[in-house]
């Protein structure tokens, strides 16, 4: 089974960052993989959450959802569910653990950032395009509370990018879309420093397990992928 | 108090319409009015609500929401609060309400069409935005109907645009942006077919009653642009 | 097709208001629009909700529901089904809104009026019926709080009083029942004050676009009928 | 204390019981113990719940709930929190299985009959006035059932009255009313039959553990206390 | 219908209290009525709900659950319905009561004790069992806190415990089983001090109305069975 | 700092095992993790979710959550909260994720298996406790399935079991408590199969991103524990 697109197993999909999509957000990104579109947004608010009020520190977290009609059929709204599912929950947790781990709470002050990601379009890696493009959404909004707050510091120690891997028919693939999505044997998503070094790595046996070599031939290819991915952040931030 | 943005009394603002900006939905649309920006995607599913079954009618309804940075702060997604709120409610509901006005629920059998129109970005007139928008998605997925089910008659048997109006300092404005409109007297939408005839008047005295002739300016008003409004429908529907 | 009841097109119901129905309320009143029957409720608290605080100006809000067996169907309990409709939300904020319009919140100081509106049987017209009776509760409830707080300036603007209008078979028709309501093509509510004026103008297209000869019509006759009821009111508020 | 009211320890409130208060349920009471006002409506529906169906048997049950301004201060409504509190759930539960104690299923047939007590004030003994007045929208409610599909046996097997007992200063008194409620040592809610037996009997300290001559007390005085009552429904149904 | 287990009618199930079962409780008990097992936990915790606050007095409460398969078919859980039954709500409270009927409130300070009861295996007599163990827990619970605090005065003014008793074809027994109590005619929880003196007594007619004579044929066995219970709840306590 | 325990970097807790510790599951154990304690019931249903019914499969899925004094403080039940957490959804999703990794649903037929893991008492560990605890329920229930319905093939093509590993001063460590897992700079939960092949790994920097190296050491560690795991398993399941 060859890629759909016409792709090589170790290619990621045209990627595409358009930073400052939205007027109000003090960061925003227009992220696109492919078929795949995440609009993410930075928002800075002055207070942290109760639990780390007094501390001097600040804080930074995500919350990730999907328009009704992202996918190919469409699905309930989460607030008329009246609940957020499993997997909402799931992925706004590992957006905002991402971001933290670069970020120093000390150099923020009693600050909090929000990141929103709201898939658009869904073609497969929304959690990871959510990661990337928050992580840029991220970068303004930091350099506009060091411009409000006069920050000596830098609170962030170093950039996050993020990237899904697959085994297809025993080939290993970088950035899967949704149809090669759900026919992989073994899915991973991982989340990796501008320096190379993880920062979340998960994988799952869709149907069969999977041995160390083949986990080491998954976390090659994602390792090369992200660091494809922080030059395209670095470009964007720069224009 | 002259126009925020330099238009004249009876002026729209910029108006774009981006047809079938989703690549899943059966019609999309998304639509500008000036800084105000609406993603519209209807949805065409076979069966009705339960209480329509068996009628041989088809239905048309409609969910509003709004992304939390749409606004200038943030606000807390409804999926979280768990709860949908009244003004999300209300305007859910006249979306639905306004399109269903022309629809000929007969000619379209027992399908569903859902328009979701997701505020990603607000400055004022969003509900009017989204029913202008609405109708351009509707116009896709019905023909999309049509061609699938061999319809012989169309199901819709004219055009739907939207407009707010308001008096500001005792004067008349079409299409407020949020500026404007939090400071405006009186507010009223104004939903009108393409053959000039009303669908809904919601018109609300904000700080002071008004009386019978102003109601009469902003219906004028309203009518001419929703008239504008129909003819940039139109060269979308076309292109 | 005739009145049901066999009145005259512009002919109310018979309308009848019971002031202080309720022992515990600061005002209250049982208003009947022939077989519609509402119950209102004001309640006086101090303090405001937390965006107005400190701004020494009052609130007045207002919560409508129907119990299960107002209807000819019963309908299962908000509390039951965990979450409040759309409908219930928009008469809400519909009440609250036309109540506002004849309030100077500086003259209230920091006091919140809360109208609960209660509809123990529907036969058409409870929203108007509500803000009619809401009026009458509101009037004692701040008569209570002048007494209580020796406030100089009276809180009160004006009056206010709601009617439903409606087009059948072409005829335009004053305060419909329920049996009429279901067949209208137009379905018009509009909020006026004692002095003529308009809070506001609710007109809808059940099934057909109306033009603006009939809207003026359906106007004219509103606030006819609402000048009745508006004589109606002061004779019970004088009892 | 004497009693607010004046009564003597063995004495009742005025009860005043309207029939068929309201126009669409198929039986409904309007009762009064006292101050104390509650709106009983009885809905006969076919079918019954899922876990009974194709047993041939009947369903009844209640819902009880309180207006926001029934108290003397407002209470949130149940539908706004979102959920029903403990004390709703355990009241309905109580209504319900009171008048199940008097029902033959068999005879019903698969029909569902829901009580809703509807509490429009409340001074001290809503429980037992929506029991007395629920048993009288019942009788209204089957006697339907029984014209309408020609039952030949009557569903009903007798009747059911409540009255509430406590313990004050050491006296056993009949009939609560609110003051005397919140005060009270210890405080009974009994169920009788017409012929005299108990359905239910819940006794609770409320300050001080109580002993069985006590205990013998509350019982004799609730088992009077509800044959009076038993007398005011028969009349009612005669009427 | 002799007893499914060879009990005598006024004989126990073996009772077991494992106390301190849990590492972290300030006091826990596992307690057995025969296959019933619940699991008390009781929290101390600085400071009271809010309307309680200032008075210088504490607060005790209870909640009650049930694991999914502690029944015989697997229940739903109440998170994911997102709401409590009617069932837990009524427990819980019986059970707060219960034990706040021995609590001397002054003597505790601004605290709060919570009973946490879950029901691990259920095999009848759920309620009473978690009564009895909570009280085990409540008085490790109260040890803590006055070695804590240096309390003088004993918050506790006596001991509580709980049996079911019920009518099996015409004979008293005690404690039943679920296969005793899901045929019994009349059911009965009997909550009783040490001293012998009853807190709660709720009495349900399940088929049929019961009189007098059977009543205090209960009353007795209940009496009985908790003085029982009381023995053993001072052993386990003593250990 | 070493080990709060004394254990060796590469040492396990104490693990145990109770089959059938519950009387209506199809299998059930507690199984400790030192002083972690999780009680797993599998439960056996005719049928599956709507989305699987007629493809002849059978569907394993799994819920975890937490009593509220299972820790060291007590928290909020979930069901009071009214809604499940992010952290519940999440374990609850990988549980059910590993399981299925080694079910053959077609040899299963249209049967659900739910695995209940409720945490009793937490130390760290819960998630991978539950695992290996549900897996010893899940052979009871499948063992009770194929006797039942006389399965020819055995549902299950292999063991699963789970453990934690962490980097705690730079030092890997096998089966973290709590208090190591607090101070952990990386955490990691690895899900192995008998054969020693991965099901799942989820990594996570806590604090530092970490390298590849560590991650190596990390890997081994846990396929170590997991190969022990395995061992004390199969014991329990011979029993």
């Amino acid at each position: 089974m060859p890629r759909p697109d016409g792709r090589t197993p170790n290619q990621l999909r045209p990627v595409r960052i358009s930073r400052n999509w939205l007027r109000h957000a003090e960061g925003s990104a227009l992220i696109e993989f492919g078929e795949t579109r995440v609009l993410c947004a930075a928002t800075v608010e002055e207070g942290v959450p109760r639990w780390r009020r007094g501390t001097g520190e600040g804080w930074v977290t995500a919350e990730y959802a999907m328009l009704p009609r992202a996918t190919d059929t469409r699905g309930t709204r989460e607030s008329v569910k009246g609940r957020i599912g499993g997997r909402t929950h799931e992925i706004s947790r590992l957006i905002g653990r991402s971001l933290r781990a670069v970020v120093d709470f000390k150099a923020m002050g009693e600050h909090t950032i929000t990141l929103d990601c709201d898939v658009l379009q869904a073609d497969g890696g929304t959690r990871t395009a959510a990661i990337t493009g928050a992580y840029v959404a991220l970068v303004d909004a930091v350099r506009y509370l060091r411009r409000q707050r006069n920050l000596k510091t830098n609170p962030l120690t170093g950039s996050v990018a993020a990237v899904s891997v697959g085994i297809i028919q025993g080939q290993p693939r970088l950035d899967l879309n949704y149809l090669e999505d759900s026919v992989a044997q073994t899915d991973m998503n991982v989340v990796v420093t501008g320096a190379g070094e993880f920062i979340e790595v998960q994988g799952t046996a869709e149907s069969a397990p999977f041995d160390r070599k083949l986990l080491d031939s998954l976390l090659d290819l994602a390792v090369a992928g992200c660091a494809e991915l922080t030059e395209i952040q670095k470009k964007a931030l720069t224009e």
